[in-house]
């Protein structure tokens, strides 16, 4: 692959240009805001001037509700060898492609999922890909060499190709982005008339459910737009779920002990699967699950203390896996938790001790310890 | 306050003994099982033998089940001046110590809400309750001396104390415990059937909102069957949101524009709820929210890097507030973000950046960047 059309300089198309552009790919930019293509060209993303004819491969980024029509337009104007697109939906997308008239062989749907979803920066840079999936769905008349142009940039950008069907793809985004989402929303709203202290309650389990709440709703209206069909499919199965439990929580109370018994092993069976469907989210499935143990040390919280710890512990030769800071209530102090291999747990927290840390004392981590794969 | 005993010697009993022996209180020990009570001893809780005469204060751990008869019990037979007990239900609670004719005027509910629930260890350690919110829900005729003997309790166990009425405490209770634990299963449970692969696409919000679900059922039957009307109303309202959405979400598709434009402001209606309601999780709300500056650097992940980039950080006079860590797909190299008060970040970068570190990169965090308080 040597020269690439991005069509659509936003944070995913200036991303992919700059990751193509490092790697010696030609690159030639276009956005209907020339601005924005200027900005992209100030950072190093390409050329705005127009290619002399068609190139390699031309990646469409436009909102959901334009791609199908920028994809369309692109082909009309026989801008390159191969398309592709990078929107979060994919099956009603390629209906909308059949409708009208594109070429299908010369084009294949993809997703890179470290969009604004998850971004951890704002800005267009080369690394955004790296390491995060990029779903790609071919579908049946699509060409090999199409496929392979579509695989040539997801490893140039150094994202994981993971190849799908379009409704696979449509009902695991609605179940990894948009439930999540939705439900974290639905837990919190019911915060919003609380009185203030209620956050000296809040624990972990209520913090890590409603996270993802405080993020701005932002482009999600036209996401769910896009597709709204797997995301209601998923929140229905929620909300059977949901009915059965409280009748179950109803029934615990019954003088009658066989409705509460199996009130109670209801509410144990959504226990289950919740614990073999979380298993399925962070691929332990069928594996023994790598647990750490954690060490804790009580730190002062004053600046350099944080340092010193994790280098205390680094010259006693044990490999910290994860860091867990927790800001204790009212209190400058901070309890730092360092997950190691269980076999070097022993020996860390001696190494604190002498060194003078208060308390270092090594503990089976509660539930999981850490967490391996795409975070 | 220097005599207590300590009726039942598991998790939360034995902790509150270990910090009151620690603290020079004369701690007695009972369990209906002596050996468990030897054990207590044996770590250096107190005593097992019996006290001469009434101490200053009962502290009556059981199973929720139980706790009343016990409560009962321990008054009947004249242990103490006043008394507590440690269950997660309150309401219900003193309805049956009110049935079983206690003396309410020497009691006091509490909720020490540093339990199995979210231990940090599975042993008994005297720092179990530091920093931890402790809930007391006097009642109009619990007396002044009693409710003092409580929060010396408290205290001593360098807790923090939070007096409540027992029914907001039980709503409280559904809210920051057992909703996130219900929900989570309910989402988790979906992944149960979906291929192996889909962990490939779970990130930070998925992860986030099932963490939760992989706990083990253990007690909560026995927790959700002492009290199970208020976790039915919270889930009752958050049933009343899903069936909405899904109705807004099949809308979303309507050929009526003004169905559209119902459906669209509905679901943002929802997302701005949660925006508010996470904002009273994390004490967030009505303040200007304390956000830092990630910067971001890869490591490969051998033993001792880590411990050398935050000790470069110290070394630049910088003081770290949080640390994340993130393991790359199929990478034996991590991202390290560092999270630092935004003033610090440009020279944080460039101090490691002069280090060598690769692409130490300081950029706005996405939503929120560190919590504090009671995590």
């Amino acid at each position: 692959m040597r020269t690439v059309i991005v069509v659509g300089t936003g944070l995913i198309g200036t991303s992919a240009a700059l990751a193509l552009a490092a790697r010696g790919v030609e690159v030639y930019l276009e956005d209907h805001d020339p601005a924005a293509a200027r900005t992209a060209v100030a950072l190093g993303a390409g050329t705005d001037d127009p290619p002399d004819g068609p190139v390699d491969l031309a990646i469409i980024t436009a909102p959901p509700a334009h791609v199908a029509a920028a994809v369309a337009d692109a082909q009309r104007r026989g801008l390159a060898r191969g398309y592709l697109d990078v929107a979060s939906v994919k099956a009603g997308l390629f209906r909308d492609l059949e409708t009208l008239g594109c070429d299908l062989t010369s084009y294949i749907g993809t997703h890179p999922m470290s969009g604004r979803e998850r971004s951890r920066s704002l800005v267009a840079n080369a690394d955004l890909f790296e390491g995060r999936p990029w779903v790609l769905t071919p579908s049946p008349v699509t060409e090999t060499e199409v496929l392979n142009l579509a695989l040539e940039l997801v490893a140039l950008c150094r994202a994981v190709p993971v190849i799908m069907d379009p409704e696979s793809h449509d009902r695991a985004v609605a179940l990894v982005l948009h439930t999540p989402r939705l439900v974290s929303s639905m837990v919190a709203a019911r915060f919003q008339d609380t009185e203030d202290r209620i956050e000296l309650l809040c624990g972990h389990g209520i913090r890590d459910v409603t996270r993802i709440a405080a993020s701005q709703p932002g482009m999600w209206i036209d996401i769910l737009s896009a597709s709204p069909g797997p995301v209601v499919d998923v929140l229905a199965d929620i909300a059977a779920d949901l009915t059965d439990t409280i009748a179950a929580l109803r029934a615990l109370q019954s003088a009658d002990d066989a409705k509460r018994r199996d009130a109670a092993s209801g509410i144990e069976d959504l226990f289950r699967r919740g614990n073999a469907g979380r298993a399925k989210v962070t691929g332990k499935h069928g594996s023994t699950p790598k647990t750490y143990d954690i060490v804790a040390v009580l730190i002062d919280g004053q600046p350099g203390e944080l340092a010193r710890v994790v280098a205390d512990a680094g010259r006693a030769g044990v490999n910290i896996e994860d860091i867990r800071i927790e800001h204790l209530t009212g209190q400058q102090a901070r309890l730092v938790q360092l997950m190691v291999e269980a076999a070097a747990a022993p020996r860390l927290s001696e190494a604190l001790r002498k060194r003078g840390w208060p308390g270092p004392e090594a503990s089976v981590p509660h539930g999981e310890g850490l967490e391996k794969g795409p975070v």
